[in-house]
């Protein structure tokens, strides 16, 4: 089954992925941390009193365009779901249907395996705008997971915004990840800065949504030697296949808005290969100054795919004036010596109010699933920069607080209970 | 000043609050549990990640009309906002302008003695819905926090979710704190039942958002027990002050929309006091069939102030349905035997899914100032069940996860440095 053109070695890193999220979503379940369990004994006047999160209710999970593992039917939001202790209702992404289906047969299974009830798990096929509405809107429903465009998950997010009950939407939506180049760093490394650049941009023919849409540097020298190393980089990397049509398309009409803007310029172009069937995508890096950019809304639009923009600024404090003119990202990152770094206070302070993930000399692609990572950001990256779609921490979406007063031991679910007979990690005060 | 018929305990008890409020916050500030550090060391080629929460950014608060020191001015919001490091733009309430007025020159001087800027909190006065507008949708403020209607609430929620960026709206709302009597238990305790409920009706002339505005009993002897002390405790409590005109016009405003349903009867009613002036409220009990009250929307609509609603059930499976009926709630309670508790599964589950706190044989009102606390319920007791507004843990509703990648030690936040300078409470992988 090839719906997708997922390369070999993408599947299995996908693939490995997916394990991976489930086996440390287990893990947490195991400790619980996720859970903020809080203890106060009862200190008379003042009764006993016992914190732990429960499940929110049902939850709408769509699959994502662009991970058919790790981002949809089995991927992270339905194992957050899912260790919360949430059913799901996975809509298929109609790009990958009948992997969708396989997949959900193997949850079907897993969950025969260990006699829980078939409709803790719901797959739905149809593709429709009408099932979207329908599945927010539903009074049952209590959450919804998305990965995919803005235009998209913002309906999602105003149909749940909409209900007499609203309900919280999660929905990872676009980001350019600016990538801030410093002079004094790029003096040092332009070369070893530009190849590392070059290959993220390029990697999984730029089909990530934490892929550097975005460089910001500032005129003179080093940021030539950089220009210089990036255009050799791109020019020899060629057009590579994508995930399907829909995306490819969605790339080429993307990239053309984007180069229609006034002041732009093409710097590099990646290698045609004319016998390469659809659907696939070209590598490009444009350059524009930073009055133009600070200027242009277009600009600032995700172009998903294998494309970067190289903005120019006269100075660091054009720079800072790029930053502030920014949405809010995923991530970004800053190429600096430890010396410049210390000394750009506001552009750091800048950066970081725009970012979930905020990098020092590497690049944005290879997102680790850990506790520690924070994948979400301030609108629209997401519509809920208080929480990760990545990690074990993931899971807190799905769930909400409810306070035990007054519980006698025996009657208090076991994770309350006063012997702590799960082993889990609880706050006692 | 005495703009609101503050009694002279509930004043004290109010400034106590607000004071142990702040120095739990401050001390949860000293552990940083709220920051949610997680720190995963590099283990190359995955590079090292350390996750820590930043504030969201500048935080409207509006005061309460009800607490206009612990749920105001220098309130839980205000307190949450400041520990999370984010500014606060205070809208007084028009109950109490000049306390708020007086609250707010205290916060300045604070700032001022530790040579933080005085912009850290603006204090406005300006009463109208133009003003609450123009500040949810002012494109610097990052979130919200009421205390107060559901129609205001909402109104503020609609608002913050149509911004082009949308933000967190934590309104705390309507709840009628229903409480479950069991008949077991009532059979064993009908009498000490009756007293503990009439206390929490009519504490504070029924002014406080876990107010016991509805009770399930189920019809039989030991109702009746039950019925006949809670008439003998009502019928003895005096009409007392309240707050302001406002509340107390409200009061009897829904008090008497809500016994203009039809099956409504009177069980007990206070004794008047025609020579305390405005503003009073005069005690009342109602008494409905479940039947009634399960298709009255009227009915399950909040009554501010020292009022309640019996609901006669047939029996437990009734008494189930009354529970699948209610909206989200602050609270809610049960009255039964150890014996019945464990045998009401269904009903208990029913419970559990609409309240943030559940509480065993005691009665709602008193809300401890404790990480083990959650003041915050499904809608409409709140906008997001996920979060309290009561507690250290409140301090998590204005602040987001950024993961530093990949920053050398001397760069890092004091927070996520590698020797944990500021001793804080730290999850290591």
């Amino acid at each position: 089954m090839r719906e997708t053109h997922l390369p070999e070695a993408r599947l299995r890193a996908e693939k490995g992925r997916t394990v991976l999220q489930w086996r440390q979503y287990a893990d947490a379940c195991e400790k619980a941390d996720w859970m903020e369990i809080r203890i106060q004994k009862a200190k008379p006047p003042a009764p006993d009193l016992r914190k732990m999160m429960v499940p929110l209710g049902p939850v709408a999970v769509f699959g994502a365009s662009n991970f058919p593992f790790a981002y949809s039917t089995a991927g992270g939001d339905t194992a957050c779901a899912f260790a919360a202790g949430c059913p799901v209702v996975l809509k298929a992404h109609p790009a990958h249907p009948e992997t969708s289906l396989q997949v959900a047969e193997l949850i079907q299974q897993a969950l025969k395996k260990h006699d829980c009830p078939a409709s803790l798990f719901i797959h739905l096929h149809d593709p429709s705008f009408e099932l979207s509405r329908l599945l927010v809107t539903h009074p049952l429903l209590k959450a919804v997971g998305f990965t995919g465009s803005l235009t998209g998950g913002r309906q999602l997010f105003n149909w749940a915004a909409e209900r007499p009950e609203p309900i919280p939407v999660f929905a990872e939506m676009g980001s350019i990840n600016p990538v801030f180049l410093l002079p004094g760093k790029l003096a040092a490394s332009a070369t070893e800065t530009a190849q590392l650049l070059a290959a993220s941009i390029t990697l999984g023919t730029g089909q990530f949504c934490t892929n550097p849409g975005l460089m910001i540097g500032i005129r003179g020298e080093e940021l030539y030697d950089f220009m210089f190393t990036l255009k050799e980089e791109i020019d020899k990397v060629n057009e590579a296949p994508m995930l399907h049509e829909g995306i490819s398309s969605a790339y080429t009409h993307k990239k053309n808005v984007a180069l229609a803007e006034t002041g732009m310029e093409t710097l590099a172009i990646g290698r045609v290969n004319a016998s390469l069937a659809m659907p696939k995508g070209l590598p490009e890096i444009a350059l524009v100054s930073a009055k133009k950019f600070i200027n242009s809304e277009v600009l600032k639009e995700e172009v998903f795919g294998p494309y970067s923009l190289l903005v120019e600024c006269d100075n660091e404090e054009e720079m800072y004036q790029v930053a502030r003119s920014l949405h809010g990202q995923l991530t970004a990152s800053v190429f600096g010596t430890d010396e410049e770094i210390k000394n750009a206070v506001n552009l750091m302070d800048a950066i970081q109010q725009i970012c979930g993930r905020f990098i020092l000399n590497g690049v944005p692609t290879g997102v680790e699933v850990s506790r520690a990572m924070q994948h979400g950001g301030p609108y629209p990256a997401s519509t809920d920069s208080r929480f990760t779609s990545v990690g074990a921490d993931g899971i807190k979406r799905f769930a909400r607080p409810v306070c035990y007063q007054n519980w006698p031991d025996a009657l208090l679910p076991d994770e309350l209970k006063e012997s702590n007979p799960l082993g889990l990690w609880r706050l006692e005060e």
